[in-house]
């Protein structure tokens, strides 16, 4: 194997708090009932130890029953990524947030912080609901 | 639940192969020891049905022997997400390809289709080696 050029897992648990509270885009991976891996994109929200994914009428959905809630209610373990992308690597970073799956709830509280990201939302009805986490453990690693 | 404005997975199988072997970043997902979800930005080459994953020296690694490699040695089941972000989410697309690990090879006929997609790979000794998967399955969806 060749030499490692960088360290891992460099970022401290308050950058990689910030890095996820900030980062508009993720993907969650959840566990299938075969415990294979079902990936998605997402958008999400963090308020303190809390992460929410809403499900939303504005990007496409197979069903109403979504297989990544099904998938989090037999298991509530999941991971969420989020990553800077470029084509100069050194200046790529990642955070890597492991969640548990706690409810799906009604938006409540979470409209205004919500629309105060992602301005998609404001529109009434465009938030059916949130799945709500806990997020358990944040790790990272930038190349800046 | 909302109204549903967009079909889902409205991809054809060719056009998730297009942009799958275009897209310059993903996500990999492969399962862990305990059955949860392991995620880890990756870049990666198509060919045909084949596709690699560097193990590279040039971005972090927290020891020479990979979490992935371990999972996808225990369990070969594993997916790819490819996705386009953009703040006008009516250009949003992704891709999810289902894969099964076969093996890590040497770099051998792969070094020139992996300088060709990644310059930063054009130095002798950066790429170690490479996970060889087959494409299982394509799925995608754009907004356009």
């Amino acid at each position: 194997m060749g030499q490692v050029r960088f360290p891992a897992m460099n970022l401290t648990e308050e950058d990689c708090n910030l890095r996820l509270t900030t980062a508009r885009f993720g993907v969650l991976g959840t566990s299938d009932a075969d415990r294979s891996v079902h990936l998605v994109p997402v958008v999400f929200v963090v308020q303190r130890d809390r992460l929410v994914i809403p499900i939303d009428t504005v990007k496409p959905k197979k069903s109403p029953r979504l297989r990544r809630v099904a998938n989090l209610e037999r298991d509530p373990r999941c991971a969420l990524l989020v990553d800077h992308r470029a084509e100069d690597w050194s200046q790529l970073w990642w955070v890597r947030a492991e969640l548990s799956y706690r409810d799906t709830v009604d938006v409540g509280a979470w409209a205004t912080p919500l629309v105060g990201k992602y301005p998609q939302y404001d529109d009434p009805g465009a938030v059916a609901a949130v799945l709500e986490f806990s997020i358990d453990r944040c790790s990272g690693w930038s190349g800046a």
